[in-house]
């Protein structure tokens, strides 16, 4: 992290000094926003609409590389996935609470873009920033992150609605956010060994690193489920990869399900990078993650609304728990979904 | 931390066999919770209340030293010190959310440890625990906590609304568990000096202790002050200190104060553990912190009123703005208060 002169030990400003700055000129635009921050609890007002929280927490090492990842992107991208959580529930995102923990060698400027970031994807999705916790670190960069919702009565979408025969539905594609992170990596390396600063080149490549650095939560697609009056029986959003969000799905509503390798949706880049890093195309759409698309279920009578939904893609359907999880491949052959989880607890402490 | 052989490594469970083991028999117990963990987001119903957000970031080394706070306790704390912050707006703690990060060092059964302490908590305080994150960590252990609370439309008291002439009151007393902080990391060096393991004697200081390392929320005085009928024009809970606290209500009410050194509440185990360590008591009590107290005040007319509250002291008064903040020593000196607030980021990175 380069320092230059013009910035500001984060000392020297204090907590509440630091605070004031960071929050001194948000504005409120939701009605539900009664007050923000500035107080022991942001207060928020709903009628008769169903709230939903969610809650994220990010570390430095595990969750992102500073070496790669530009602040303000960071920032985009902890309010975003936050906001997708809440769009998984058919719900829409109101307010964002933010704590971070902040080690010494972070100057303010740098958590001021760490905040541009969060604030653009608030002002973006039309989401209060209401409060927060601002704290040293003695080991780099935490953040935790926790949005509130709303939806009308009866319009929540849960994991455990799926029914056999329903339909399997995906948005955008799967496996190029993954693909932007491998990108990155391998920048990072190269950069490394050659002991100079990383100014790597991502010419025609751009989308993968936006897919990574910079995703977007799918409103659009919960505003065209709701006009083509759609509600899907069951959703969730595709963090940890498809494999293992489908088990998600399919464990909570009891279910098994059949899914095509030839109707995963996979962009023309990632297609190529996988070519280059030699890598298998479908192992990545299934457990690269954090895609941040919606992964929803529908009954087969809403099969002519779904398919004329742009950007939405039917990838299978919903079967007999019995029947187990299964993708079809190309040639016919049959393979067992598994999850792959999160092995993080496998590495070192320093 | 001894790991025994009953112990398991974190990452024979992964990911979800963690989450799985640690929310399967909780139980909703408010009608407000719709749904609690299991999905992308908590879903909390609220009629025509007010909702109550807060959230809390507590790190390894920063706030919370393992050598001498079991896990146990230090869950009960979290959750705890969330729920203060939802009675300091005058509101009821419904639900918590709480996100870990967690270094290989941990084993399921310190984790176990952790969530008997915070879910002990919502036990008595009657909140439910709806949702959270899990993840590594590649230092020590990291804990964010989110609560949201209800409150009567109406009957929120913000930091901003006290008047001149308005009564200063506070509950129970200040600066113990400040004391008890002291002792433990005298006892911590002690013991470090002596290569032996941990096991202090802390007899007779039990009440010190049990304020830094098992504080209560003032549930009870919240409850106090709806029975007698008086709301508070402002109310904030003690965490940082009686003195910054006290200036957080004045800059926000544009305000003074005046506070009488002789009034201040302090327990006797708090004297002498002064005394024994050669400390200025009303430095402890006034910036001491994390005593979890409530500080609010009342009109004048509600004087009575709150005079006969059990635990509730009035220590001053309200005063116009250019009068300043002060507090009167027991010898009729003024000494103008300062806030003491957040130098963590003083402190070293390693």
């Amino acid at each position: 992290m380069i320092q230059n002169e013009q910035e500001t030990e984060i000392s020297t400003l204090g907590e509440f000094g630091l605070i004031d700055r960071l929050t001194k000129d948000i504005k409120l635009v939701n009605e539900s926003s009664v007050k923000g921050v500035g107080d022991d609890c942001a207060v928020l007002r709903y009628g008769e609409k169903e709230t939903l929280v969610t809650t994220d927490l990010l570390l430095e090492g595990i969750h992102f590389d500073l070496t790669y990842t530009p602040l303000k992107h960071l920032g985009y991208k902890v309010a975003v996935v936050n906001f997708s959580d809440v769009y998984a529930m058919n719900g829409i995102p109101r307010q964002l609470t933010v704590s971070l923990g902040v080690s010494k060698r972070f100057t303010v400027e740098h958590i001021d873009a760490l905040y541009s970031g969060i604030r653009l994807a608030c002002e973006i999705y039309g989401v209060d920033l209401v409060g927060g916790d601002t704290s040293a670190s003695v080991t780099g960069l935490i953040i935790s992150a926790t949005c509130i919702g709303e939806a009308e009565k009866g319009k929540v979408v849960y994991r455990n609605g799926a029914k056999d025969t329903d339909l399997i539905c995906v948005s955008g594609d799967l496996g190029s956010a993954y693909m932007g992170l491998q990108l990155l990596e391998r920048e990072r390396s190269v950069s490394k060994d050659s002991q100079e600063e990383f100014h790597p080149a991502f010419e025609g490549r751009e989308y993968l690193l936006e897919r990574q650095l910079k995703p977007e939560a799918r409103r659009d697609v919960v505003e065209a489920l709701a006009k083509a009056g759609v509600k899907p029986t069951s959703m969730i959003d595709v963090s940890d990869g498809l494999s293992s969000e489908l088990m998600h799905i399919c464990k909570q509503s009891n279910t098994g399900c059949r899914i095509y390798e030839g109707r995963i949706p996979i962009d023309y880049q990632t297609a190529i990078m996988a070519e280059e890093f030699n890598m298998n195309l479908v192992t990545a759409a299934l457990n690269g993650g954090e895609d941040y698309e919606l992964l929803f279920t529908v009954p087969l009578t809403d099969h002519e609304k779904v398919a004329a939904m742009e950007g939405v893609k039917i990838i299978g359907r919903i079967t007999k728990p019995e029947l187990g999880m299964y993708m079809e491949t190309r040639d016919g052959a049959e393979l067992q979904l598994r999850a792959q989880g999160w092995q993080a607890f496998e590495q070192e402490e320093d």
